[in-house]
């Protein structure tokens, strides 16, 4: 038994995980970054104590010598995956832009209270390894997980280990240019994958379009407010065969597969697996990206060569934090 | 000791190399495809053969006993890198385009003479190896060795190892699209990153640019036949203070710069290795080029955090034959 804990800016989830990647137990709480990285740390703490049934209340004085004892004994590791970068080997947060964490060293905070290992991570990568380990690439050595939310995650998986990068940066997919020139992005770039291939994408697009098709259906679903447009709405006016809509989504297809067939050119994995808010819409997508990226990859050398497979992540939200207990 | 083979298409130049990487003996012939893969695995036998002093005579009927007995003794291993995808476990050439060899299960046919094992690599992927074993990037765990030949060619090394992908087919750099709809590429995919930043993409923006330019020095070097614009041309007029040549230059490092910053945002090697025909053009480009990569990277957490470095290959030819030793 392992724990793993989904460190967000806002909440704090953990579970306690069996070797198969499954979910036992849960316990959770908001992350109060009131008092810094103290509170946040207090939090982790909380979870980890109810998770083992020690008790929570130790959060505000640290004891240097572990004294608690669960009954059932410690896990065998607890794994804690955070938004930024981290150095996994001295289990420093480096950088997190929504915590207050900068330069803090969590795992020797935690250290002191538990009397097993304590691993930090990357909360994208820590999603690519939950969904080798247990969701959509469950099997597969070598996988690249892409997650589709306000702007392109991404974990990267060569031969069953994450690969993180020499500062623990690896894996910003989003930010791989696909239209040099383009779209704005706010890491300084232009024309990077997520301005068109995110949500935030997908509603960029659809704005642009919707505002040259004033009959569209597009109008009616978001109240003549093109602020209100975005993917949940775009789907169901394509699927109420609404033309703008077909539109946006064929475009916003053709620039996911663009990068997604980058990937491919460059890494070739077993598997790519696709996830976040967007692959709700999977039964609506994938057809289409999948003839497209079938399109765009490099030419098999035959038939028979084995090639990356395309499948959708499966864990959503636990993801992260079954991969933070296999870290 | 072992021997290393780069099989090419017009040539085989083999040498034996010693465990830091360092070339002790040559031998090379030309690669003879007149006969089918036999005659192309003659020219294998041959080097060889040639290398370990047992004689080369031994080229057109196979003895599935090995009699031979180098005085030496036999290395510790044969590596065959060849210009295609190769299945690695089996030993077989997946494709070759240049080669007729297709399906051909080469390591068995050496097997039958020589007893050590014998393997096959991409020839790029070998390239990347030697690099790393004992070139530019020496030392490095994890590599990206780009080659800006005619093409884009690449090779990927994570935690030591090649990473060659689920058909063998990882690698493909030049067929990174920066910039959807743009450039026709021979693979099929409009912008891909070798239509701009290989020696034909650099030939084609000579070319866009000269035509622009009536004026320019480039005419003149060129014997005012655009045809015979290349890379060492542009160089020239660019050292020399042509404006027109300044331009291309300028545009060809932005475009080189993308797709290397690319690379980094997804796979934050500790080094990129450029080599291939423009890399002697190091001294002319490396300070913009590093300052436009620098510029185009996911900001770091910390200037303290460590970074992708970018350096040159510095094996040429070599790399190929000392990383095929090292397969």
């Amino acid at each position: 038994m392992r724990i793993g804990i989904d460190l967000g800016g806002t909440h704090t989830a953990a579970a306690i995980v069996d070797e198969s990647g499954s979910i036992i137990k849960r316990a959770e709480t908001p992350t109060d970054i009131s008092g810094g990285a103290e509170t946040v740390i207090a939090g982790l703490l909380y979870v980890c104590g109810s998770l083992m049934g020690v008790g929570t209340e130790v959060v505000d004085h640290y004891d240097p010598q572990p004294k608690i004892q669960p009954a059932g004994g410690f896990p065998q590791s607890i794994g804690i995956g955070v938004p930024g970068t981290v150095d996994a080997e001295k289990g420093e947060v480096i950088f997190a832009p929504n915590l207050p964490l900068k330069g803090v060293n969590i795992t020797r905070e935690l250290q002191k209270k538990y009397a097993c290992p304590v691993r930090l991570g990357n909360d994208a990568n820590c999603a690519a390894l939950g969904e080798t380990v247990a969701g959509g690439a469950k099997g597969a050595k070598d996988v690249v997980l892409i997650t589709l939310g306000t702007g392109i995650g991404g974990g990267i998986i060569i031969g069953g280990n994450l690969h993180t990068g020499v500062s623990g940066a690896a894996g910003e997919l989003g930010h791989m240019v696909i239209t040099a020139g383009g779209r704005q992005c706010g890491c300084g770039r232009k024309g990077c994958w997520e301005t068109y291939a995110s949500a935030s994408g997908l509603k960029k697009t659809a704005d642009e379009i919707m505002k040259a098709n004033a009959d569209s259906l597009l109008w009616k679903l978001c109240d003549s407010d093109a602020e209100k447009v975005n993917g949940r709405i775009v789907f169901e006016a394509y699927r109420g065969g609404d033309g703008a809509a077909r539109e946006i989504v064929e475009q916003y297809i053709e620039q996911l597969a663009a990068g997604i067939a980058n990937l491919i050119n460059i890494l070739e994995p077993e598997m790519i697996c696709v996830g976040g808010g967007i692959s709700n819409e999977w039964e609506s997508i994938s057809k289409l990206l999948l003839a497209r990226v079938d399109a765009e990859r490099f030419p098999r050398a035959s038939d028979q060569s084995p090639q990356t497979r395309i499948v959708r992540a499966t864990l959503s939200n636990d993801a992260g934090i079954i991969g933070a207990a296999m870290l």
